[in-house]
């Protein structure tokens, strides 16, 4: 079945607000098993909207109205749409009286003349209680295969709402289940992962592989949907096991809800190990990424920001002579970064970063983007050469995923031995 | 002159991804004085992208497409573009070169063929340098007075190309003159502050002035349209005068492109102050926010972060007793580690944090959201208590706000002593 959404609100046309309504409710569906060809916003504008909605029931089963249900003389949503089906409109006493109950207990004792607009109900249509504000939602059955459903633009109206009355409704409707696992690849582009997939790739048919970018990482989605939740989960299974060999020790989780840093955190958790940061142009960004982790302080007590060359001598030991005849950007400088941090917090893991973010300090032997990292674990210690690109903040942000993503190599790798 | 998006991508129909892009381009299409009706998001598949194109074609003036021009099997954007309009594809050799290079810089020897589609370009078009990736973006001329537009979907690449190119492209085009004036406020929430210009913003027409809430900042934005630039800015700057007048200091500058960051930045500079920070619950987002200012090393040489209490004695020379006494997250403790950083580091100023991020550790004495932030100027120390609400994450975004901003109060009341 397909489900079209039709966000109605000049204000996302203005770019006021994020229409974060549509990514929630097409997150939602897809887990319902619905399909999602096509999301438009219109504003509250009779003609166009008349317009997307006949559109919208031509192409989709499903149209699924977001907004305009408000009180105030622009909300044209139910109107519409009663128009558009050649319905009346009538009013639910019940529906009057909620809103006057909800006033009251919102202090406000007389509510505007246009707040009984929203007691108004589309002829034919099924009323969907709104438990996080005044106006309700409808289900309007069009045909036996066509749908129209009109919820509040509020996010915190709309999310319960759907969790409540809508999911349940869709579900019921539609008899089919959707099963998905999430793979997480760092340290290889999107395009490459996708290259190093692409037979699976081509040959899928259910269940499905997904691939998306994340700010310096790849996640694979495995969908699979089928009447048998069981036999859905089963035919996910042999693919995650495949591309997991595939892409080795890059796959860093199989946890949807496992960011890299709460990775590398329980790793540290599990050995035992407290770490210290050394940090020269994300200036902080790694330690704080750490810290971004809940109970980051079992694994975390102090980091250092040497953004000055006096500061990488005076806080961490770097010998004058490296930064003289190394620079500070250099694979000597970044090793005894990692050495020295570990020392001076008498931890047993230390990672170090120094390198040109930009835009200027560029030279034709240490471009920006130029960056070392170093690890130190138990005393060993491990540096990387990058050439990142981007922006300032794009290198400093891809810094810290490689940051961590060689932490987590190495954390593993040093416990191998 | 309506202008349409089509964004492409089955990642936002799928719900993996937040449409963000519409907004960003719906803001400012708004300031350029463009119309917007229509947003409109498709998978990438050839038919609907295809039909999405002509309708908006049939009912828009200029159609910006956004995403799908990416280097795996599934962007198809631009092929579409070329096949709905009937165009041939052309390889660019520069292209080609740019994308070799960049994979050179990036240490990625091999590229997937794949990525060389991404120097195909449309006949007829103007090409976009893209100078945050590979995927150059494209201006289409269908006829007089239709235009199609195709952007990269990442938003850092979009809104690099939209400021650089794309932008003064469509200025240029509307022949209307837009002028705007910001004013970036710090310290006071949204609707307080709208409440404080009800009686300016219900009685605006031209210009307009727009509340636009920016993780912890408010920004007005005031705009004024007309055919004569000159009288346009004139009309702006009595209003401009009158928020300055209301919110005092808590305006902390009208130029679009200052961030509060650089604006501390280039007060500390003013002033030949270098700073030190000292960081516990923000775990070095207050220094690396401060990093994020090109040439922050001018003022910015060292940072501490000392999430133990070991941490905040070793380093900041806190007193034991009263780690013991008040606790880490204390007014005492806060003013020590001013103190103590600006010591440490040797610099005329300092700024420390300490608090309760969550979502664990809270007491009904001390509960999560509760903030001290420390500032110390030559010797003099300034302490805030806040309470912030939120999840871990934004408590700590929230209070980075907060301290960059109580900073540049303390630097300015410290000159005027």
């Amino acid at each position: 079945m397909v489900i079209e959404f039709i966000s109605v609100g000049t204000e996302i046309l203005l770019g006021n607000i994020t229409n974060t309504n549509a990514r929630y409710l097409a997150e939602e569906c897809a887990v319902l098993g619905l399909s999602n060809y096509y999301q438009v916003t219109v504003g509250d504008n009779e003609e166009r909207l008349s317009d997307a909605i006949r559109t919208a029931l031509g192409r989709s089963d499903i149209v699924l109205l977001t907004g305009g249900l408000g009180p105030t003389e622009d909300d044209i949503t139910r109107e519409t749409v009663a128009k558009v089906l050649g319905r009346q409109m009538y009013e639910v006493p019940e529906i009057h009286q909620q809103i006057q109950q909800y006033f009251e207990r919102m202090g406000a004792k007389n509510p505007s003349s246009n707040n009984w607009r929203q007691a108004m109900v589309i002829e034919g249509a099924e009323i969907v209680e709104n438990h996080n504000g005044t106006a309700p939602g409808m289900i309007v059955p069009v045909d036996e295969n066509k749908l129209v459903i009109l919820m509040p633009g509020p996010p915190e109206e709309l999310k319960m709402m759907f969790e409540e009355s809508i999911a349940p409704y869709l579900a019921g409707r539609n008899q089919q289940v959707i099963c998905s696992k999430t793979v997480k690849i760092c340290g290889m582009g999107e395009s490459r992962v996708a290259a190093a997939l692409s037979d699976l790739i081509s040959a899928q048919t259910n269940p499905t592989i997904g691939t998306y970018a994340k700010g310096g990482e790849v996640h694979l989605r495995i969908t699979a949907s089928g009447t048998d939740a069981k036999a859905a989960r089963k035919s996910i299974k042999p693919i995650v096991k495949e591309i997991k060999e595939r892409f080795g020790d890059k796959v860093y989780t199989t946890r949807e809800s496992e960011t890299l840093e709460q990775h590398v955190v329980s790793l540290l958790k599990r050995r035992n190990m407290t770490i210290a940061t050394a940090e020269s142009c994300t200036g902080g960004m790694v330690a704080s990424t750490l810290v971004n982790v809940p109970g980051a302080s079992e694994v975390f007590n102090e980091g250092y920001i040497t953004y000055s060359n006096d500061a990488k001598h005076k806080l961490l030991g770097v010998k004058k002579k490296t930064l003289k005849n190394e620079g500070a950007v250099s694979e000597a400088c970044a090793r005894e970064m990692a050495k020295g941090a570990a020392k001076a917090a008498n931890a047993r893991a230390a990672i170090s970063v120094t390198g040109i973010a930009g835009p200027d300090g560029g030279t034709k032997e240490k471009p920006v983007g130029l960056v070392y990292i170093g690890c130190c674990i138990d005393g060993k210690v491990w540096v990387e050469c990058y050439h990142m690109n981007g922006d300032r903040q794009k290198i400093r942000e891809i810094t810290v995923k490689r940051g961590l993503d060689m932490l987590r190599r190495c954390i593993r790798q040093s416990g191998e031995e």
